[in-house]
Order: C-alpha cells, then sequence, then structure tokens
C-alpha cells in the first residue's frame, strides 16, 4: 500500500482523546477535528466532548471508510487497540506514545508486538514514540502542539526528533517560513525516513525536503531516494560527534567515523548538508522561493560599504564568486548613481540611495549575462524607510528568473521590510552570512543537477572468491590489488633465514623486509619492518630481528615478506571499508606510517563517481600535490585507476570487509602497491 | 591629551543643526540636546530650535568648559570650522561628514588639511565619515540614528563601518543586549581602533569589547593593546576574501595573505575572532553576563533527546567536552528524575520534566566538580509553560559561579522564558549551534587568560647586516640559517664545469645539484634541481643542462649550487615574511615544490609563544605526522627551535624582508636546512 493514507485519509479514528485540556490527549483532538474535513471518531475512556465532537468510549462502530488511526494510549494498550483497528481496516497508524523501545527491554517487546500486528493486518506503522503527522493542503494535524500550528507553505519536514519539530514549528513562525508535510518519525518501528522520502518529496505541495535525521535505516536507498527527489534535499545531522567505535583494524577503518559516510552520502545524493538548523531553514526558504541560479557569479548591491565587504567575504567562503563588473554594466550604473558611488562590485550606492535607484540598479544586474544572482543588502538606511525599498525591488525580483536574497541588517527599522519580503518570496536575512550561505546552497544543487552521477565501475575478472573470515595472508591481498588492475611490488614470505636469503638475491638488492603478521596491529607499529638491507648477511639479521620483535610484541607471525625497495614518489592510501549503513566506503589521502596523526583523508561512496574522484583528491594536501603539477610529475590518472580498481574490489567482493593499499607510491610513470591488507568477513551465502 | 572628551564631554558644540526632520543635522540635534546633560551649542545656517534648544548661526560666543565639537557640514566648510573650534579650546572633534578620502583625491587633500589643523591645536579628530560615538552611562548620543537607539548594556562596540551601527543598534534590541560604548570610526584620519580600544575596555560600564574591523593602522601596538584588555575582546574582520596582491616571491609570501596576518595577530592578542556578526554579538553576550568557565568539560540539561544530541555535537565542534558523568551525580540525578530518563550527559529528563525537575537538576550539574558549564536546552515544554521554566533556573544559575546557556528552542512559546533569562542576565539561543559558539568563546578567553604568552626569542650572534636590496646569494642566507642556529647542508657555488666537479669530488656522491637562479622564480619551476648524480661525468652534463635550462627559463644565472644529497626525512617549510600591518609573519607546514598546491602551512606571529608552536605543528598535516611519533621518530624539538630561530632572525634583522627554509628536513637525529632563499629591503638606517 502507498503511505497517503498518512496525509490524506479518508477518515481518522483517534484512540486516546480527553475533554482534560492539560493532557495531550485533547490535543490531538483538538487538532484534529479542529482541521480535518473528513469523518473523525474520537475514542476515549470516558465520555465528553471536543469542539463539538463526541468522545466515544469504544473504537466501535467504526464509520465507513477511516483508514488512518492515531493512537495515543499507555505502551501496554497500544497493541491492543492496534488490532482492533486492524480488523475494522485501518490501512495506516500513527502510534504517538511513548514507552516503547527507547525505554528498555519491555518497551522493546512491545514495539515487536505491534509491528507484528501491523504486518499481519497489512497496516503501516508510524512511531511509536513520535508527535505524528501535519499535511497543511489537507489539512491534517495529529499532533498535540498547541495552536497556532504550522503556517502553510511550501517546506517538507522530516525529523527523528519530535521534540524538534515542536520547537521548528514554534520559531518558523517568525521567520516568516511555512509548510507542506511535517513527520515527526518516532522510533520507526516500521516506516522510516527514506520509505516517507519520496512521499513527501512528490507531494505538489512541497518545494524543498527538510531533514533532522540522527542515523538512516537503509542507507543505499536512502541515497537512491534523495537522488530521485525532483526538489531540493537539506539535511541537518545530529549525532556527528558520536564517531562510534567501530571494530577499527585498519586506519581506513579508524578513520571511517560514522559521520564521514554520511558526508559521503550525503554528497553522492546531492544532499545539501547543513550544520544547524536554522542554517537548513535559511537554504529551505531560498531554495523554495527563488529560482536556482545558472551559475556562481554573484552580485552585491548595498548603500554601504561594511557591510558590502562582508557580504563578498561570506559568499567566497560558500563557494560563490564575486567578480568585477564588465565596464558595460558599470557604465550603465554609473548613470543611476553619483559619481562617489563604487560600481565594481559589491556596488555601492552610498547612504543617500533611494529606492528608485535601488530598484533601478537591480534591474541591470538582474539584466546582465555576468550576473547569476543578486545579494541585496538593505541597513537601516538613513533617508529612506526600508520598507519603501523593499516595496521598489520586489517587482525588480518578480519579472527576473535570477535569484535575488536580501540582507534585511536591522531589528525594527527593517521589519516592514523583511515582511514586505518575505510576502514576495524574497527570503531576507539578518547579516550576510547567513544570506551567503543560502546561496552557496542554491548553487550546490544547481551544479548537482547538472553532473553527471554515474558511478564509475571497471570491470575486473576474480578467480575466486575471498572465504576468510580475518586478515588474508599478503599474497592474496597482493593478487586481489593486481587483479583489479593495481600494479603491486612483488612479494615472497619466507618462512626461515635461507629462503629470505635467497628470494633477497633473487628480487636484487636493496631489500625491504616485513614481519608478516596475523592480526590487527600495523607492522610498523611494532618495529616490523626494515628498510634497505643491502645484502645476504644483512637480510639474514634482519630476519631474524623482526622475528623477536613480533613474538615479543605478542603477534602471531609466519614469516617475513621480502620485497625490493620502492624508490621516490609520493606515498599515499587507498582503501576501502564497509560502512554498516551506506556500504563500502572509499578513503584516499595521505599514506604513510602515520596516516591517522596527519588525518589527511577524505571519502566517497564506492564505487565513486567522477565527482567523488575530484572530491578525494581535491580536499586532500596528497591528492592537491599530486595534481599541482610541480616538481616531479605524478601519474594522477593512475591514482584514480586504483580508486576505482578498489571500489570495484568492494561491490565485487560482498565478502571482504576492508582492504587498504598504504602506501601506494605515485611516480610520474605510474603507481605501485608496495603493502596491502585484506580483511573478509563470513560470506552471507556460505 | 586623553580621549575622554569623546565620552564624557564636559559640554558639546555641534556645527550642522537644522530644524528640518528628514536632514540628519536634525537627528544629530535631537538625540544631543535629548540625552546629555551638560551645556550644548547647536550650530547652523538657519535659526530654530530643536526640542527646546536653539540654533545658532554662529559658533561663538561657546559656551565655558565646551570641550567636544561635533561636525556635520559639507566637507569643503569642515577645516574652517574645525579651526574656529580649536581655536576657542576644544579638544575632540567628531566630523560625521561624508566627502573626504573615500571620495577620491580633493577628499583627501581636505582630509589631510583638517588633520593638520587639529594637530595645530593640539585637538583629537574622529572621522570623518562616521557616524560618532555612544555612551549610554554619560549618556551622550552624537549619532543622527533614529530613536529609540542604544540599549544601556555591558558591550563596547567599535566599528569602522557606519551602516553596521546602525544595523547593529537596531537589531540589538531584539536579542536583549545593551552597549556602554559605541564608535563609529569612519576614516581615522586621527583617532583609531587601536587608540579606542584600551578607552572602551577600561571603561568601568564595559565588560566585553566587540570589533567590526577591517584593517589596522599599527598591528604590533593594536596587538598589544587588545592583549592588555581587562575584558575579552571579540573581532569580526570583514575582507578577509581580498587576499591582496603582494609582491609574493617567495611560497611564504604567496600563501600568507592578509587575512592569515590577521587571524595570528587575533589569536597572540587573546581575541576571539568570529566569522559573522551575529556570532561576535552571540560570544558578546556570554561573555558579559556569565562568569568564565574553568575548564572545557561542559553538562547538556535537556528535556528531549534529538537537541540533545544536537547540542553535543555542536559543543564538541566548538573544542568542549561532553563526558559521561560520573556516577555520583548520575545517583543525584536519578533520584530526581523518572527511570527511563538518561543521566549520562546529557542529561535527558524527559519531555515530562517539570520547571522543578529543570532546577534541582540543573543544581545538581552546578555543584559537580566535574562540570565547567551547563548549557539548559528549553524546547516548547509540552506540559509546563517555558516561562515556568525559565522562573525556576534563574535563582540557581545566580547561586552558582559557573556559566549556564540557555537553548530557547522555538518561538512565541518560548518568548516569555527567553525574556526571563535575558532579564537575569542568562544569555539564550534559539538553537544548540550558537549556544555551543558562545561557550566555545568562552573557553577560549578563560584557557589564554591562563597561558603564558611571551614569545620566545633565543639570542642570535650575526657578525653582518643585510645590505641587499633583492635575493642574497645562496651563502649568505645559509649563513643568516646557521647563525640562527639551525643545521644547513654545506653548499658550493661552482661557475664552471671544472669547479663544479672538483666540489661534488670534495663533497662524496651522489649529488644534488641547483641552478643558482637569481630573481623570484623557484628553482623547481624552471627545471633548475637535478638530484642524485653518480659521478664526475654526470655531475659536468647536469652542470651544462642546468646553466641551459636557466637561460632557456630567461633567468640571470649565476653558477650551480653543489649539495650532498640529504636522504629520507619528512620536508617541511619554515619561513617568514614580514606583514605590512602585523610584522614579522612565521609560517610552518607542509615542505618541497608543492607547497602551494599543498595548502598545508598555518602562521604565527613572529617571534612566536609556545601557544603559537602548538598552533603551528598541531595544526597542520606536517606538524601532526612529525607528532605522531609513529614509524621514524622525527626530532620534533630542533623544528621548534628552527622556528624560534627563524622568528628571532626576523626580529634581529629589520632589513630582512623574507626568509623561507624549504625544504627543512626532519629526521630523527635533527633537522637540516636544504635549500634556503632570503631577500633585503633598503635598511631604512641608509
Amino acid at each position: 500500500m502507498t503511505l497517503d493514507a498518512f496525509f490524506r485519509p479518508h477518515g481518522v479514528v483517534f484512540v486516546g482523546a480527553t475533554t482534560d485540556p492539560q493532557k495531550l490527549g485533547f490535543g490531538v483532538a483538538r487538532n484534529l477535528v479542529g482541521g480535518f474535513s473528513g469523518p473523525v471518531r474520537l475514542v476515549g475512556r470516558s465520555p465528553g466532548e471536543v469542539l463539538g465532537h463526541a468522545i466515544h468510549t469504544s473504537i466501535e462502530p467504526l464509520p465507513d471508510g477511516i483508514d488512518l488511526a492515531v493512537i495515543l494510549v499507555p505502551a501496554e494498550a497500544v497493541p491492543e487497540i492496534l488490532d482492533a483497528c486492524g480488523r475494522l481496516g485501518v490501512r495506516a497508524a500513527i502510534v504517538a506514545s511513548g514507552g516503547f523501545k527507547e525505554v528498555g527491554e519491555r518497551g522493546e517487546e512491545l514495539e515487536r508486538i505491534c509491528l507484528e500486528i501491523a504486518r499481519r493486518h497489512g497496516m503501516r506503522l508510524l512511531g511509536p514514540n513520535c508527535i505524528g503527522v501535519i499535511d497543511t493542503s489537507t489539512p491534517l494535524d495529529t499532533s498535540f502542539l498547541p495552536p497556532p500550528g504550522a503556517q502553510k507553505g511550501p517546506v517538507a519536514f522530516l525529523s527523528h526528533s519530535g521534540a524538534t519539530v515542536a520547537g521548528v514549528i514554534d520559531w518558523a513562525r517568525t521567520q516568516g517560513l511555512g509548510f507542506s508535510r511535517i513527520v515527526s518519525l518516532g522510533n520507526q518501528a516500521d516506516v522510516t525516513e527514506t520509505d516517507l522520502l519520496p512521499v513527501v518529496a512528490g507531494d505538489s505541495a512541497t518545494r524543498v525536503v527538510t531533514l533532522n535525521l540522527e542515523q538512516v535505516s537503509d542507507g543505499r536507498r536512502f541515497i537512491d531516494a534523495a537522488a530521485a527527489s525532483p526538489v531540493p534535499v537539506v539535511a541537518f545531522r545530529a549525532g556527528a560527534s558520536d564517531a562510534g567505535s567501530r571494530a577499527a583494524s585498519s586506519h581506513t577503518g579508524a578513520l571511517a567515523g560514522n559521520d564521514v559516510a554520511f558526508d559521503a552520502a550525503f554528497r553522492r545524493a546531492g544532499i545539501i548538508r547543513v550544520d544547524s538548523l536554522e542554517g537548513m531553514f535559511d537554504a529551505a526558504r531560498a531554495l523554495a522561493w527563488q529560482p536556482l541560479p545558472a551559475g556562481r557569479k554573484v552580485a552585491v548591491l548595498t548603500n554601504a560599504g561594511g557591510p558590502g565587504v562582508a557580504a563578498v567575504d561570506a559568499l567566497v567562503a560558500a563557494g560563490l564568486s564575486v567578480d568585477e563588473l564588465s565596464s558595460t554594466v558599470q557604465t550603465e550604473l554609473r548613470r543611476l548613481l553619483p559619481p562617489a558611488a563604487s560600481v565594481m562590485n559589491p556596488v555601492d550606492m552610498l547612504a543617500s540611495a533611494s529606492p528608485e535607484q535601488y530598484a533601478e540598479s537591480l534591474r541591470v544586474l538582474l539584466q546582465a549575462d555576468e550576473v547569476d544572482a543578486v545579494v541585496v543588502i538593505i541597513p537601516p538606511p538613513p533617508m529612506y524607510p526600508a520598507g519603501t525599498v523593499a516595496d521598489a525591488l520586489i517587482p525588480v525580483v518578480q519579472e527576473s528568473g535570477k535569484p535575488v536574497l536580501a540582507v534585511t541588517m536591522g531589528g525594527r527599522l527593517v521589519d516592514a521590510a523583511a515582511e514586505r519580503l518575505r510576502s514576495a518570496n524574497i527570503p531576507d536575512y539578518r547579516f550576510p552570512k547567513r544570506a551567503a550561505a543560502a546561496l552557496g546552497a542554491m548553487a550546490f544543487r544547481a551544479s548537482w543537477t547538472r553532473q553527471d552521477h554515474t558511478p564509475i565501475r571497471p570491470t575486473i575478472h576474480l578467480g575466486w572468491n575471498v572465504d576468510h573470515q580475518g586478515w588474508l595472508p599478503p599474497s592474496e591481498a597482493f593478487d586481489l590489488v593486481r587483479a583489479a588492475g593495481i600494479p603491486a611490488l612483488e612479494i615472497t614470505v619466507a618462512a626461515s633465514v635461507g629462503d629470505a636469503v635467497a628470494a633477497a638475491d633473487r628480487v636484487g638488492y636493496p631489500v625491504a623486509l616485513k614481519a608478516d603478521i596475523h592480526g590487527a596491529a600495523h607492522k610498523s607499529d611494532i618495529g616490523g619492518v626494515i628498510l634497505d638491507v643491502a645484502d645476504s648477511a644483512a637480510v639474514a639479521e634482519a630476519f631474524e630481528r623482526l622475528m623477536k620483535r613480533a613474538r615479543l610484541a605478542g603477534s602471531e607471525v609466519r614469516g617475513v615478506i621480502i620485497q625490493p625497495m620502492a624508490r621516490g614518489g609520493l606515498e599515499v592510501i587507498v582503501g576501502v571499508v564497509r560502512d554498516p549503513q551506506f556500504g563500502p566506503l572509499l578513503m584516499f589521502g595521505s599514506g604513510g606510517a602515520g596516516v591517522e596523526a596527519a588525518g589527511d583523508v577524505a571519502f566517497a561512496i564506492a564505487p565513486p563517481t567522477a565527482g567523488d574522484l575530484e572530491h578525494l583528491l581535491g580536499l586532500t594536501v596528497a591528492g592537491r600535490i599530486l595534481r599541482s603539477g610541480r616538481g616531479d610529475a605524478f601519474n594522477v590518472a593512475a591514482v584514480e585507476k586504483a580508486l576505482v580498481g578498489v571500489g570495484a574490489l568492494a561491490e565485487a567482493l560482498p565478502e571482504l570487509a576492508e582492504l587498504e593499499i598504504n602506501p601506494l607510491v605515485v611516480r610520474s610513470e605510474g603507481v605501485v602497491a608496495v603493502d596491502v591488507r585484506a580483511r573478509g568477513s563470513v560470506w552471507p551465502g556460505r
């Protein structure tokens, strides 16, 4: 069944109604009967009346066509009511009651029972432990929140936190922000953010989706749902600092905290990530109200220098550009403005700027091909009320197909301007920074919609499966890397001094010796690497030393790896680890033993897109050095090939838990994997 | 003379008064006579009256004791009036008029004339092109801003931008924010931000100073003034994106943009830097109203999980820690709260939390040694009006010596709470992020006041001066570095093939050959470096090749530098460049040819403090690798010694414009400078 019944039910039964205005059950009844125009049956423990609607003490007889139930009774009583609703043909149930998974074992059991009942009746369940659903078009409000409730508007809002829904609805009114659909998700026993995302994004009243998330239940499906959204999606994620304690034994695993996976997933899905709720709704207003900019070139129109300079800073920080205007545009502006005005960009009309000068200058800027968007700054104008400036600007903005954002810098003196701009769907912000961040979000969305997001999937031919649970022997790990088309140093594992010397003689001196240890420790941490070993006598000595060190460190040692020395080049790390929510996560950055200390890494969903490769290389110091083209040239194409190869490995081998090449040495002629670690987990099919 | 007359004059003359309420001159007259209680003489072109005060058409006779003049007449008329004021004994003049330096050459000349007149009379001049001074204690308001003007309070505000003053005063009222002294600085012909900083910081009504800066006029004096401030200083700097086009010929010069110098200066001075005006006043309210935290350990008190998690994220991002509470504290909280409440930290009292539970839980947290500060979150409480929660919290906060910040998440439903909290000097914020940032600012200030900020100045003995204008010959540059106690590779400059081979034979093979080019180009950019040259024949060939390459690149080449090869180690860069505002600026980061591409550098004022060294090493990937202690150990002490050595060089040699060691190779046994460039400027004394 679809989830429409949660938003546009034919009729609603509410169980938990009361006439006591101090109780939440009164609030739900009030909001429900106060708005919804279809049949409503209120059920409670005592008879009575709410806004002229009778409270019945039994759920039966249920009027025809009632397909949504809202339940707010003590947790223990929920299963029975849910079952009754199911029997009576209800298709969707919102369980607002708390006392489930969030309070411990008994609650968890009750939640499981509720889910079973819902499944048995083919009923979808929202919650428990949520404050319900609001659809301002239907209209439907199943929350207990005090009136006046959410304003009607273009923003859909899904939130894991119910308190945040309450706070945001109340705050949004002060921002001129209206909502299409709001859902408090609660414990998500059945219906999740991923289920609802297409339903709210596809609603004709919605022009932007906002998400207040903590975790997501099925990461790849979430990415697909967000990427397919016809409207922009903005997300605030709480829980970023909870890095989690994944069983991290590779550098990649240790650094791939839960939040970097979210970051990579949001980027893949085209979700605009913000770091505050205010920032989310700042961006949402701009996205919902104004057209997307065609590019990143912004003009700033102001009547004072200082705020203009601050706006340029903020715009540049948000990834936009504020370039000097062409002489044609400057000449047009000169005609409108006093000689002392500045027309370079920012356009500073001076404190004397009249409403007409604001409007005409804006028109010139919006008509210029070189301008994709305009930020208009309105401090309290010394000579004219700010409201008259707003009045003059509005028709110019409305004629244009380009986005305009306003900065109304002040309080009481600019309130009228802010109000009029909002009524005309022109977003206003108190200071330049928030306007710039909102415009940055618009530019991100615009460029994302223009890009190709096809993952790059080279075909790789593997003649085997990884059936190890634990670390693979080095030769197998190296073979995996070679199968992915990545050159790797030759390695020989020697179990005896004699084997070691023979291998070194064959490879040619100098050689590197590394303890072949089993388990999670990094070789370099236990002194398990000796480089530049010059002759057979030194090999013999190094062999004994490494075996001894490994044993002293308590590692299970299987022998010593002999490799030719890799000279020169830049050491990078390429790794992949499986994130529990989002699947394979690719890592790139500065390699060597100090990977974690350096912290110079970036992540992407594997297999990566061209945009992901750009991100991995552009965001890291290692990537920037590779691409600098200075000094010895580095073969960047070979690095990208290694990244997509490792991504393909992770996709081809679901039993590969993590794989890490560190270092991958990059030179002008190509790359070579010098050390490889790979870990398998039990293959689900076996 | 002191600058007190600008804030607490005995009497004021205002020239430019008018009875036309549409004119700015009316606004100044109204604000002046409406507040100031001493003698005021209004002077204008036409006689009349403003609020019962006569407008005279001549400046004379000036009543006794008038020591401050406010002038708002056309620019051309200012010099004459200024001169008259000076003759009549006025000691301080605010020139509000525009039309000076900001409009071109004639304005610049007028400004110079005004300054000469002021100097001749021993008069201090504020402006021109400013909106004046407000002192809410005196009270004095020389601005033309519409009433009700600035609220009285503990925040001093200095701003280069006048429009920003207008916007902020109007906006601040909506935030419950009051001011002690406000100064619009204008063109700063005479009085600068640095002059005024001690005057507003030392005022007994001021508890925090806020700065809206673009440039500063005398950087080192500004740093000293801010560092000496008895109250915290918070600064927003506009113009950060204007990197400026310094004649940048070293990597250090190219990367040391104007804004990084500000960053380094602010850190040295203990100034809290914010990236928005909203953020500045968010921090200012907390700093002015609440005591500083003793440490960084924060407890979060909430009645809902979601906002609590968001608060933890934001606090951690602001450099604070939110650790699990001790079992003692948890037990105390358990006694107050329902079993399903969470007492780990965040303390989630659940939606049922009563005002008493809020208050008692807060008391427990504030009494715990393990808690330095508390963030209390108040979403619209489902059961109680938010105002009653605020009422219950206030006495607990006031009894405590620890800072408490509130998050009132909502709009109308939390307005009463916000208002009561503000009256009790408890700062409130709408969402957790802004509260966390404000608390982060408090923690920064608290830890700064506990640290030692003595610059580290090793004594260096130089037997010579740098008298070059331009790049020094390599041997002199290397000698400078050695004089600062930094080991450097031996170098020989060979002018012929024969000299080159002889030098290489002496040094021992393999050797490195580098073109000794004159001028700004980096050797590696023109292919001027050949490494690992193995024998005399190869040296001869490399010599010819380098000379040819250098000439092809158009460089003036003086010969070829012969050096032993430096093997292994980490390549870092240590440089110093002279910033026009703040003097010597030290740079540290990842070295090699790709320094600018990598962009892994940090800056500090030279000579550096211990905190600066911490910053340079902690903020860069190179520094973090050095300190990681993994793999081969690096001699961090030698790196720090090199940094303070280079800082001392810059201080000892004012004629040294820039110096850069790149790479400085770091190994376990120490550091060695492999390449050094230094540039002198004309020595002022010659």
